[in-house]
Protein backbone atom coordinates (compact mmCIF):
# COMPACT_ATOMS: atom_id res chain seq x y z
CA UNK A 1 0.00 0.00 0.00
CA UNK A 2 3.01 2.05 -0.16
CA UNK A 3 4.30 3.72 -3.14
CA UNK A 4 7.84 4.93 -4.15
CA UNK A 5 9.06 8.43 -4.93
CA UNK A 6 12.46 7.84 -6.04
CA UNK A 7 13.65 5.41 -4.28
CA UNK A 8 11.47 6.60 -0.81
CA UNK A 9 8.63 4.56 0.08
CA UNK A 10 5.71 6.66 0.69
CA UNK A 11 2.51 6.14 2.28
CA UNK A 12 -0.50 8.74 1.24
CA UNK A 13 -2.78 6.86 3.81
CA UNK A 14 -2.91 6.67 7.91
CA UNK A 15 -3.65 3.03 6.84
CA UNK A 16 -0.51 2.86 5.08
CA UNK A 17 1.48 4.82 7.34
CA UNK A 18 0.09 2.74 10.48
CA UNK A 19 0.79 -0.28 8.62
CA UNK A 20 4.38 0.10 8.35
CA UNK A 21 4.65 1.83 11.99
CA UNK A 22 2.76 -1.07 13.85
CA UNK A 23 5.62 -3.95 11.98
CA UNK A 24 8.42 -1.95 13.15
CA UNK A 25 7.19 -1.80 16.41
CA UNK A 26 6.10 -5.22 16.91
CA UNK A 27 9.48 -5.81 15.66
CA UNK A 28 10.83 -3.66 18.91
CA UNK A 29 12.26 -1.13 17.30
CA UNK A 30 11.88 2.62 17.97
CA UNK A 31 10.38 5.03 15.79
CA UNK A 32 10.79 9.29 15.32
CA UNK A 33 8.58 10.85 13.59
CA UNK A 34 9.76 14.59 11.61
CA UNK A 35 6.42 16.41 11.02
CA UNK A 36 7.17 19.12 8.27
CA UNK A 37 5.38 21.17 6.04
CA UNK A 38 8.03 19.89 2.96
CA UNK A 39 10.34 22.65 1.41
CA UNK A 40 13.16 21.11 2.88
CA UNK A 41 16.20 22.74 3.44
CA UNK A 42 19.16 22.00 5.90
CA UNK A 43 16.99 22.83 9.12
CA UNK A 44 14.63 20.02 8.27
CA UNK A 45 17.90 17.27 7.35
CA UNK A 46 18.78 18.25 10.70
CA UNK A 47 15.71 17.06 12.02
CA UNK A 48 16.10 13.78 10.17
CA UNK A 49 19.90 13.37 11.41
CA UNK A 50 18.81 13.53 15.15
CA UNK A 51 15.65 11.17 14.66
CA UNK A 52 17.82 8.80 13.09
CA UNK A 53 20.72 9.47 16.19
CA UNK A 54 17.55 8.17 18.35
CA UNK A 55 15.42 5.78 16.60
CA UNK A 56 15.79 3.38 14.41
CA UNK A 57 13.36 4.28 11.97
CA UNK A 58 12.44 7.57 10.79
CA UNK A 59 9.04 8.89 9.31
CA UNK A 60 8.86 12.33 7.64
CA UNK A 61 5.76 13.86 7.17
CA UNK A 62 4.98 16.75 4.70
CA UNK A 63 1.27 18.24 4.83
CA UNK A 64 0.37 21.90 4.33
CA UNK A 65 -1.87 22.47 6.68
CA UNK A 66 -4.39 24.80 5.56
CA UNK A 67 -5.97 25.26 9.29
CA UNK A 68 -3.02 26.81 10.64
CA UNK A 69 -2.71 29.91 8.35
CA UNK A 70 -4.71 33.04 8.24
CA UNK A 71 -6.95 34.20 5.51
CA UNK A 72 -4.32 36.87 4.61
CA UNK A 73 -1.46 34.24 5.37
CA UNK A 74 0.55 32.37 2.27
CA UNK A 75 -0.84 29.00 2.36
CA UNK A 76 -1.33 29.39 -1.62
CA UNK A 77 2.03 30.20 -2.13
CA UNK A 78 4.00 28.19 0.35
CA UNK A 79 6.72 26.72 -1.54
CA UNK A 80 5.93 23.10 -2.32
CA UNK A 81 8.54 20.23 -4.34
CA UNK A 82 7.10 16.92 -3.32
CA UNK A 83 10.00 15.45 -5.61
CA UNK A 84 12.47 17.35 -4.35
CA UNK A 85 11.75 16.73 -1.10
CA UNK A 86 11.86 13.31 -1.46
CA UNK A 87 15.20 13.29 -3.31
CA UNK A 88 16.86 15.16 -0.33
CA UNK A 89 14.69 12.28 2.28
CA UNK A 90 15.74 9.61 0.72
CA UNK A 91 20.06 11.05 1.07
CA UNK A 92 19.22 11.03 4.85
CA UNK A 93 18.41 8.56 6.74
CA UNK A 94 14.50 8.51 6.39
CA UNK A 95 12.55 5.25 6.02
CA UNK A 96 9.16 6.37 4.89
CA UNK A 97 7.51 9.47 3.91
CA UNK A 98 4.03 10.11 4.96
CA UNK A 99 2.54 13.05 2.49
CA UNK A 100 -1.72 12.54 3.02
CA UNK A 101 -3.67 14.76 0.87
CA UNK A 102 -5.80 17.05 2.88
CA UNK A 103 -8.76 15.17 2.56
CA UNK A 104 -7.38 11.89 4.19
CA UNK A 105 -6.48 14.46 7.30
CA UNK A 106 -9.98 16.58 7.50
CA UNK A 107 -13.14 15.00 6.75
CA UNK A 108 -15.54 17.05 5.30
CA UNK A 109 -17.54 17.95 8.25
CA UNK A 110 -14.52 17.65 10.63
CA UNK A 111 -14.88 19.95 13.71
CA UNK A 112 -12.57 19.23 16.58
CA UNK A 113 -9.65 21.20 17.53
CA UNK A 114 -6.92 21.27 20.40
CA UNK A 115 -6.70 24.43 22.08
CA UNK A 116 -3.60 24.51 24.50
CA UNK A 117 -4.23 27.95 26.51
CA UNK A 118 -1.92 30.38 27.92
CA UNK A 119 1.50 29.64 26.35
CA UNK A 120 -0.27 29.87 22.82
CA UNK A 121 -1.72 33.13 23.43
CA UNK A 122 0.84 35.98 23.24
CA UNK A 123 3.55 36.44 20.63
CA UNK A 124 2.75 34.59 17.57
CA UNK A 125 -1.06 33.85 19.48
CA UNK A 126 -1.82 37.33 19.01
CA UNK A 127 -0.37 38.49 15.43
CA UNK A 128 -2.19 34.81 14.02
CA UNK A 129 -5.08 34.06 15.79
CA UNK A 130 -5.97 30.95 15.40
CA UNK A 131 -2.66 29.82 14.10
CA UNK A 132 -1.63 27.43 17.38
CA UNK A 133 -4.63 26.29 17.65
CA UNK A 134 -4.36 24.79 13.68
CA UNK A 135 -0.67 23.20 14.67
CA UNK A 136 -1.90 21.84 18.03
CA UNK A 137 -4.69 19.91 16.39
CA UNK A 138 -2.69 19.00 13.21
CA UNK A 139 0.06 18.12 15.13
CA UNK A 140 -2.19 15.79 17.98
CA UNK A 141 -3.60 13.98 14.36
CA UNK A 142 -0.49 13.06 13.14
CA UNK A 143 0.93 11.99 16.28
CA UNK A 144 -2.23 9.78 17.29
CA UNK A 145 -1.79 8.72 13.30
CA UNK A 146 1.78 7.64 13.61
CA UNK A 147 2.55 6.60 16.98
CA UNK A 148 5.64 7.31 17.11
CA UNK A 149 8.17 6.65 20.30
CA UNK A 150 9.92 10.09 20.00
CA UNK A 151 8.66 13.38 17.76
CA UNK A 152 11.03 15.87 16.00
CA UNK A 153 10.69 19.40 16.02
CA UNK A 154 12.91 22.67 15.21
CA UNK A 155 13.59 25.30 18.05
CA UNK A 156 13.10 28.06 15.21
CA UNK A 157 9.50 27.90 15.98
CA UNK A 158 10.02 28.26 19.68
CA UNK A 159 6.56 28.68 20.90
CA UNK A 160 5.45 26.32 18.44
CA UNK A 161 7.77 23.46 20.47
CA UNK A 162 6.27 24.68 23.58
CA UNK A 163 2.78 24.46 22.60
CA UNK A 164 3.58 21.02 21.40
CA UNK A 165 5.45 19.75 24.05
CA UNK A 166 1.64 21.17 26.44
CA UNK A 167 -0.30 19.28 24.47
CA UNK A 168 1.50 15.89 24.61
CA UNK A 169 2.12 16.23 28.31
CA UNK A 170 -2.11 17.49 29.09
CA UNK A 171 -3.38 14.84 26.49
CA UNK A 172 -0.99 12.25 27.96
CA UNK A 173 0.05 11.39 24.38
CA UNK A 174 2.79 8.86 24.73
CA UNK A 175 5.77 10.39 22.79
CA UNK A 176 8.88 12.21 23.68
CA UNK A 177 9.00 15.41 21.73
CA UNK A 178 12.63 16.67 20.99
CA UNK A 179 13.68 19.79 19.85
CA UNK A 180 16.78 20.49 17.32
CA UNK A 181 18.43 23.66 17.64
CA UNK A 182 18.50 25.71 14.49
CA UNK A 183 20.76 25.97 11.33
CA UNK A 184 21.72 29.24 10.66
CA UNK A 185 23.61 30.55 7.39
CA UNK A 186 27.20 31.09 7.55
CA UNK A 187 25.77 35.05 8.49
CA UNK A 188 23.52 33.70 10.40
CA UNK A 189 19.78 33.65 9.08
CA UNK A 190 18.20 31.24 10.80
CA UNK A 191 17.40 28.89 7.64
CA UNK A 192 13.05 29.01 6.59
CA UNK A 193 11.54 27.56 3.76
CA UNK A 194 10.24 31.05 3.51
CA UNK A 195 13.75 32.27 3.25
CA UNK A 196 12.97 31.89 -0.89
CA UNK A 197 10.62 35.06 -1.03
CA UNK A 198 13.23 37.86 -0.01
CA UNK A 199 14.59 39.92 -2.49
CA UNK A 200 18.34 40.24 -2.84
CA UNK A 201 18.23 43.59 -1.25
CA UNK A 202 15.84 42.26 1.38
CA UNK A 203 18.28 38.46 1.82
CA UNK A 204 21.29 41.51 2.63
CA UNK A 205 19.29 42.92 5.31
CA UNK A 206 17.87 39.63 7.10
CA UNK A 207 21.23 38.80 9.12
CA UNK A 208 20.83 41.66 11.21
CA UNK A 209 17.84 39.64 12.78
CA UNK A 210 20.25 37.04 14.63
CA UNK A 211 23.05 39.65 15.31
CA UNK A 212 20.44 41.76 17.19
CA UNK A 213 18.75 39.02 18.63
CA UNK A 214 22.50 37.82 20.20
CA UNK A 215 23.34 41.35 21.50
CA UNK A 216 19.66 41.50 23.37
CA UNK A 217 20.35 38.23 25.09
CA UNK A 218 24.29 39.23 25.97
CA UNK A 219 22.52 42.35 27.49
CA UNK A 220 20.01 40.76 29.23
CA UNK A 221 22.10 38.09 30.41
CA UNK A 222 24.78 40.86 31.69
CA UNK A 223 22.22 42.36 33.82
CA UNK A 224 20.03 44.64 31.18
CA UNK A 225 16.28 45.13 32.07
CA UNK A 226 14.58 42.86 29.68
CA UNK A 227 11.81 45.02 28.39
CA UNK A 228 14.48 47.64 27.55
CA UNK A 229 16.79 45.84 25.89
CA UNK A 230 13.77 44.17 23.86
CA UNK A 231 12.59 47.62 22.53
CA UNK A 232 16.19 49.02 21.52
CA UNK A 233 16.52 45.66 19.85
CA UNK A 234 13.20 46.19 17.99
CA UNK A 235 14.20 49.89 17.32
CA UNK A 236 17.65 48.28 15.34
CA UNK A 237 15.73 46.23 13.49
CA UNK A 238 13.74 48.73 12.15
CA UNK A 239 16.63 51.00 11.50
CA UNK A 240 17.72 48.42 9.98
CA UNK A 241 15.20 48.48 6.58
CA UNK A 242 12.96 45.38 8.30
CA UNK A 243 9.91 47.64 7.16
CA UNK A 244 7.40 45.84 10.40
CA UNK A 245 7.49 44.66 13.63
CA UNK A 246 5.15 42.44 15.36
CA UNK A 247 7.01 41.43 18.21
CA UNK A 248 11.00 41.80 19.99
CA UNK A 249 10.05 40.38 23.30
CA UNK A 250 12.18 38.88 26.33
CA UNK A 251 10.03 36.05 27.90
CA UNK A 252 10.09 32.99 30.25
CA UNK A 253 11.37 30.02 27.68
CA UNK A 254 8.58 27.25 28.52
CA UNK A 255 5.50 29.49 29.40
CA UNK A 256 6.84 32.11 26.66
CA UNK A 257 4.63 34.64 29.84
CA UNK A 258 7.11 37.66 30.90
CA UNK A 259 10.35 36.20 31.99
CA UNK A 260 10.08 36.92 35.52
CA UNK A 261 11.56 34.13 37.40
CA UNK A 262 14.85 35.23 36.02
CA UNK A 263 16.23 31.66 37.50
CA UNK A 264 14.45 30.28 34.91
CA UNK A 265 15.56 29.92 31.11
CA UNK A 266 14.62 32.78 29.38
CA UNK A 267 14.43 33.38 25.29
CA UNK A 268 14.34 36.57 23.32
CA UNK A 269 11.66 35.64 20.57
CA UNK A 270 11.10 38.10 17.31
CA UNK A 271 8.93 38.34 14.51
CA UNK A 272 8.77 40.78 12.18
CA UNK A 273 8.62 41.40 7.98
CA UNK A 274 11.14 42.32 5.41
CA UNK A 275 8.18 43.34 2.62
CA UNK A 276 5.98 40.74 1.98
CA UNK A 277 8.34 38.20 4.02
CA UNK A 278 7.25 37.29 8.00
CA UNK A 279 10.84 36.10 9.69
CA UNK A 280 10.78 34.93 12.82
CA UNK A 281 13.40 33.90 15.27
CA UNK A 282 15.08 33.42 18.80
CA UNK A 283 17.99 33.16 20.91
CA UNK A 284 18.55 31.43 24.79
CA UNK A 285 18.94 33.92 27.43
CA UNK A 286 20.99 31.74 30.48
CA UNK A 287 18.75 32.22 33.69
CA UNK A 288 20.82 33.78 36.84
CA UNK A 289 23.28 31.86 38.52
CA UNK A 290 23.50 29.02 36.34
CA UNK B 1 1.76 -1.82 41.57
CA UNK B 2 -1.91 -2.38 41.15
CA UNK B 3 -3.57 -2.27 44.82
CA UNK B 4 -7.07 -4.51 45.23
CA UNK B 5 -10.32 -3.24 46.55
CA UNK B 6 -11.71 -6.67 47.79
CA UNK B 7 -10.64 -8.66 45.27
CA UNK B 8 -10.82 -6.12 42.39
CA UNK B 9 -7.25 -5.18 41.06
CA UNK B 10 -7.16 -1.64 41.15
CA UNK B 11 -4.72 1.53 39.54
CA UNK B 12 -4.46 4.91 40.83
CA UNK B 13 -1.80 6.17 38.04
CA UNK B 14 -1.38 6.22 34.47
CA UNK B 15 1.78 4.08 34.70
CA UNK B 16 0.12 1.17 36.64
CA UNK B 17 -2.83 1.83 34.15
CA UNK B 18 -0.59 1.58 31.20
CA UNK B 19 1.80 -2.00 32.66
CA UNK B 20 -1.80 -3.97 32.87
CA UNK B 21 -3.12 -3.21 29.44
CA UNK B 22 -0.23 -3.07 27.63
CA UNK B 23 0.44 -6.90 28.82
CA UNK B 24 -2.82 -7.88 27.94
CA UNK B 25 -2.80 -6.44 24.25
CA UNK B 26 1.06 -7.64 23.76
CA UNK B 27 -0.73 -10.97 24.79
CA UNK B 28 -3.47 -10.69 22.09
CA UNK B 29 -6.03 -9.34 24.14
CA UNK B 30 -8.91 -7.15 22.97
CA UNK B 31 -9.16 -4.44 26.05
CA UNK B 32 -11.91 -2.32 26.55
CA UNK B 33 -12.59 0.71 28.50
CA UNK B 34 -15.59 1.33 30.16
CA UNK B 35 -15.18 5.02 31.75
CA UNK B 36 -17.16 6.28 34.27
CA UNK B 37 -17.73 8.58 37.23
CA UNK B 38 -19.09 6.07 39.39
CA UNK B 39 -21.89 5.87 42.09
CA UNK B 40 -22.73 2.63 39.72
CA UNK B 41 -25.67 1.16 38.94
CA UNK B 42 -27.24 -1.53 36.46
CA UNK B 43 -26.42 0.84 34.07
CA UNK B 44 -22.92 0.66 34.69
CA UNK B 45 -23.13 -3.18 34.87
CA UNK B 46 -25.05 -2.88 31.48
CA UNK B 47 -21.95 -1.32 30.17
CA UNK B 48 -19.49 -3.91 31.66
CA UNK B 49 -21.55 -6.48 30.45
CA UNK B 50 -21.40 -5.14 26.53
CA UNK B 51 -17.82 -4.39 26.88
CA UNK B 52 -16.85 -8.06 28.24
CA UNK B 53 -19.44 -9.76 25.49
CA UNK B 54 -16.79 -7.54 22.98
CA UNK B 55 -13.32 -7.94 24.53
CA UNK B 56 -11.11 -10.48 26.16
CA UNK B 57 -10.01 -8.05 29.31
CA UNK B 58 -12.66 -4.59 30.57
CA UNK B 59 -11.43 -1.63 32.47
CA UNK B 60 -13.67 0.09 34.02
CA UNK B 61 -12.50 3.87 35.39
CA UNK B 62 -14.12 6.06 37.66
CA UNK B 63 -13.18 9.49 37.96
CA UNK B 64 -15.43 12.34 38.94
CA UNK B 65 -14.21 15.12 36.24
CA UNK B 66 -14.60 18.75 37.57
CA UNK B 67 -14.15 20.50 34.54
CA UNK B 68 -17.42 18.89 32.93
CA UNK B 69 -19.00 20.63 36.00
CA UNK B 70 -20.55 24.16 36.11
CA UNK B 71 -20.12 26.29 39.18
CA UNK B 72 -23.60 25.57 40.32
CA UNK B 73 -23.89 22.03 39.11
CA UNK B 74 -23.78 19.05 42.01
CA UNK B 75 -19.56 18.40 41.54
CA UNK B 76 -19.50 18.35 45.61
CA UNK B 77 -22.77 16.67 45.87
CA UNK B 78 -22.34 13.82 43.59
CA UNK B 79 -22.20 10.28 45.32
CA UNK B 80 -19.21 8.41 45.70
CA UNK B 81 -19.30 5.09 46.91
CA UNK B 82 -15.81 3.40 45.74
CA UNK B 83 -15.88 0.69 47.86
CA UNK B 84 -19.53 -0.32 46.67
CA UNK B 85 -18.29 0.15 43.15
CA UNK B 86 -15.81 -2.06 43.49
CA UNK B 87 -17.77 -4.40 44.99
CA UNK B 88 -20.15 -4.33 42.27
CA UNK B 89 -17.16 -4.01 39.86
CA UNK B 90 -16.06 -7.11 41.49
CA UNK B 91 -19.61 -8.66 41.05
CA UNK B 92 -19.59 -8.30 37.02
CA UNK B 93 -17.19 -8.59 34.42
CA UNK B 94 -14.65 -6.04 34.98
CA UNK B 95 -11.15 -6.74 35.15
CA UNK B 96 -9.48 -3.82 36.13
CA UNK B 97 -10.37 -0.40 38.14
CA UNK B 98 -8.76 2.22 37.51
CA UNK B 99 -9.52 5.11 39.42
CA UNK B 100 -7.10 8.08 39.54
CA UNK B 101 -6.47 11.48 41.65
CA UNK B 102 -7.35 14.85 40.67
CA UNK B 103 -3.75 15.48 40.41
CA UNK B 104 -2.59 12.50 38.58
CA UNK B 105 -5.14 13.74 35.32
CA UNK B 106 -4.22 17.13 35.67
CA UNK B 107 -1.22 18.78 36.27
CA UNK B 108 -1.52 22.26 38.46
CA UNK B 109 -0.48 24.10 34.95
CA UNK B 110 -2.79 22.04 32.67
CA UNK B 111 -4.08 24.23 29.96
CA UNK B 112 -5.47 22.31 27.16
CA UNK B 113 -8.67 21.40 25.49
CA UNK B 114 -10.67 19.74 23.23
CA UNK B 115 -13.47 20.82 21.64
CA UNK B 116 -16.12 19.42 19.40
CA UNK B 117 -18.05 22.31 17.68
CA UNK B 118 -21.45 22.37 16.41
CA UNK B 119 -22.83 18.59 17.92
CA UNK B 120 -21.54 20.09 21.24
CA UNK B 121 -22.90 23.58 20.53
CA UNK B 122 -27.14 22.92 20.70
CA UNK B 123 -29.35 21.16 24.10
CA UNK B 124 -26.50 20.44 27.05
CA UNK B 125 -23.84 22.50 24.69
CA UNK B 126 -26.23 25.33 25.72
CA UNK B 127 -27.28 24.97 28.91
CA UNK B 128 -23.86 23.43 30.81
CA UNK B 129 -21.63 26.38 29.21
CA UNK B 130 -17.72 24.50 28.97
CA UNK B 131 -19.78 20.81 30.02
CA UNK B 132 -18.52 19.23 26.70
CA UNK B 133 -15.22 20.97 26.55
CA UNK B 134 -14.47 18.97 29.78
CA UNK B 135 -16.25 15.84 28.92
CA UNK B 136 -14.41 15.96 25.57
CA UNK B 137 -10.91 16.63 27.21
CA UNK B 138 -11.20 13.83 30.05
CA UNK B 139 -12.45 11.65 27.59
CA UNK B 140 -9.76 12.13 24.94
CA UNK B 141 -7.38 11.63 28.21
CA UNK B 142 -8.78 8.60 29.56
CA UNK B 143 -8.86 6.68 25.68
CA UNK B 144 -5.26 8.03 25.15
CA UNK B 145 -4.06 6.70 29.00
CA UNK B 146 -5.53 3.63 28.78
CA UNK B 147 -5.28 2.85 25.04
CA UNK B 148 -8.54 0.40 25.05
CA UNK B 149 -9.64 -1.33 21.65
CA UNK B 150 -13.15 -0.54 22.97
CA UNK B 151 -14.63 2.24 24.61
CA UNK B 152 -18.37 1.47 25.63
CA UNK B 153 -20.70 4.71 26.34
CA UNK B 154 -24.50 4.44 27.84
CA UNK B 155 -26.78 6.31 25.31
CA UNK B 156 -28.40 8.21 28.16
CA UNK B 157 -25.96 11.02 27.33
CA UNK B 158 -27.07 10.81 23.80
CA UNK B 159 -25.35 13.57 22.78
CA UNK B 160 -22.40 13.16 25.05
CA UNK B 161 -21.92 9.79 23.19
CA UNK B 162 -22.10 11.66 19.34
CA UNK B 163 -19.57 14.08 20.97
CA UNK B 164 -17.13 11.11 21.52
CA UNK B 165 -17.50 9.53 18.16
CA UNK B 166 -16.72 13.11 16.78
CA UNK B 167 -13.29 13.63 18.75
CA UNK B 168 -12.64 10.00 18.14
CA UNK B 169 -12.44 10.10 15.00
CA UNK B 170 -11.44 14.06 14.10
CA UNK B 171 -8.34 12.96 16.14
CA UNK B 172 -7.49 9.69 14.37
CA UNK B 173 -7.50 8.00 17.84
CA UNK B 174 -7.85 4.14 17.69
CA UNK B 175 -10.38 2.90 19.46
CA UNK B 176 -14.13 1.70 18.80
CA UNK B 177 -16.97 4.03 20.26
CA UNK B 178 -19.73 1.65 21.17
CA UNK B 179 -23.17 3.17 22.78
CA UNK B 180 -24.88 0.92 24.91
CA UNK B 181 -28.86 1.01 25.41
CA UNK B 182 -30.15 2.93 28.38
CA UNK B 183 -31.56 0.68 31.34
CA UNK B 184 -34.64 1.75 32.78
CA UNK B 185 -36.49 0.87 36.11
CA UNK B 186 -40.21 -1.04 35.75
CA UNK B 187 -41.94 2.26 35.52
CA UNK B 188 -39.48 3.69 32.92
CA UNK B 189 -37.49 5.74 34.85
CA UNK B 190 -33.77 6.12 33.10
CA UNK B 191 -31.24 4.71 35.42
CA UNK B 192 -28.93 7.59 36.41
CA UNK B 193 -26.86 8.24 39.73
CA UNK B 194 -28.68 11.26 40.06
CA UNK B 195 -31.83 9.25 40.80
CA UNK B 196 -31.08 9.20 44.08
CA UNK B 197 -31.57 13.00 44.80
CA UNK B 198 -35.06 12.94 44.11
CA UNK B 199 -37.71 12.39 46.89
CA UNK B 200 -40.98 10.36 47.23
CA UNK B 201 -43.05 12.45 45.68
CA UNK B 202 -40.83 13.87 42.81
CA UNK B 203 -39.89 9.76 42.07
CA UNK B 204 -43.58 9.11 41.17
CA UNK B 205 -43.55 12.12 38.89
CA UNK B 206 -40.74 11.17 37.15
CA UNK B 207 -41.28 7.91 34.76
CA UNK B 208 -43.92 10.86 33.05
CA UNK B 209 -40.67 12.00 31.24
CA UNK B 210 -40.13 8.05 29.13
CA UNK B 211 -43.95 8.19 28.49
CA UNK B 212 -43.91 11.80 27.12
CA UNK B 213 -40.87 11.05 25.10
CA UNK B 214 -42.11 7.91 24.10
CA UNK B 215 -45.27 10.05 22.49
CA UNK B 216 -43.47 12.57 20.90
CA UNK B 217 -41.54 9.71 19.16
CA UNK B 218 -44.09 7.81 18.10
CA UNK B 219 -46.03 11.12 16.45
CA UNK B 220 -43.22 12.21 15.07
CA UNK B 221 -43.12 8.99 13.45
CA UNK B 222 -46.03 9.01 11.96
CA UNK B 223 -46.12 12.44 10.45
CA UNK B 224 -46.38 14.66 13.25
CA UNK B 225 -44.71 18.22 12.95
CA UNK B 226 -41.37 17.65 14.92
CA UNK B 227 -41.32 21.21 16.81
CA UNK B 228 -45.17 21.16 17.48
CA UNK B 229 -45.06 17.56 18.72
CA UNK B 230 -41.78 18.62 20.54
CA UNK B 231 -43.86 21.56 22.28
CA UNK B 232 -46.74 19.23 23.16
CA UNK B 233 -43.78 16.97 24.52
CA UNK B 234 -42.88 19.99 26.80
CA UNK B 235 -45.81 21.55 27.99
CA UNK B 236 -47.21 17.75 29.03
CA UNK B 237 -43.84 17.66 31.39
CA UNK B 238 -44.13 20.58 33.09
CA UNK B 239 -47.90 19.96 33.83
CA UNK B 240 -46.70 16.72 35.10
CA UNK B 241 -45.41 18.40 37.94
CA UNK B 242 -41.64 18.60 36.65
CA UNK B 243 -40.86 22.09 38.13
CA UNK B 244 -38.28 24.07 34.72
CA UNK B 245 -37.72 22.78 31.26
CA UNK B 246 -34.29 23.14 29.79
CA UNK B 247 -35.20 21.33 26.62
CA UNK B 248 -37.51 18.90 24.81
CA UNK B 249 -36.37 18.37 21.40
CA UNK B 250 -36.48 16.19 18.46
CA UNK B 251 -32.82 16.31 16.51
CA UNK B 252 -30.67 14.73 13.85
CA UNK B 253 -29.76 11.76 15.96
CA UNK B 254 -25.91 12.18 14.77
CA UNK B 255 -25.78 15.94 14.37
CA UNK B 256 -27.69 17.10 17.11
CA UNK B 257 -29.20 19.69 14.41
CA UNK B 258 -32.82 20.07 13.82
CA UNK B 259 -34.16 16.98 12.13
CA UNK B 260 -34.43 18.42 8.43
CA UNK B 261 -33.41 14.70 6.56
CA UNK B 262 -36.16 12.64 7.87
CA UNK B 263 -34.62 9.77 6.23
CA UNK B 264 -31.93 10.19 8.65
CA UNK B 265 -32.39 8.69 12.21
CA UNK B 266 -34.23 11.44 14.32
CA UNK B 267 -34.13 11.53 18.59
CA UNK B 268 -36.18 13.23 20.93
CA UNK B 269 -33.91 14.73 23.86
CA UNK B 270 -35.00 16.18 26.72
CA UNK B 271 -33.71 17.67 30.18
CA UNK B 272 -35.70 19.12 32.34
CA UNK B 273 -35.71 19.82 36.76
CA UNK B 274 -37.15 17.95 39.54
CA UNK B 275 -36.63 20.52 42.54
CA UNK B 276 -32.96 20.54 42.59
CA UNK B 277 -32.36 17.51 40.40
CA UNK B 278 -31.73 17.96 36.65
CA UNK B 279 -32.96 14.82 34.56
CA UNK B 280 -31.93 13.75 31.05
CA UNK B 281 -33.53 11.16 28.68
CA UNK B 282 -33.80 10.38 25.14
CA UNK B 283 -35.88 7.97 22.78
CA UNK B 284 -34.87 6.93 18.89
CA UNK B 285 -37.11 8.25 16.74
CA UNK B 286 -37.02 6.07 13.17
CA UNK B 287 -36.02 7.86 9.71
CA UNK B 288 -38.55 7.50 6.84
CA UNK B 289 -38.81 4.91 4.92
CA UNK B 290 -36.49 2.75 6.63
Amino acid sequence: MTEKLGTLPVARSIAALRRCVTAWRRAGEVVALVPTMGALHAGHLALIAHAAQRADRVVASIFVNPTQFGPNEDFNRYPRDEAGDAAKLAGARCDLLYAPDAAEIYAPDFSTTVSVGAVAEPLDGEFRPGHFAGVATVVTKLLLQAHPDIACFGEKDWQQLQVIRRLARDLDIEVAIEGVPIVREEDGLALSSRNVYLTPEERRIAPVLHRTLADVAARVAAGADPDAAAKAGGEAVLKAGFTKLDYLAVRDAESLQPWVARVRPGRVLVATWLGRTRLIDNEPVAPRNS
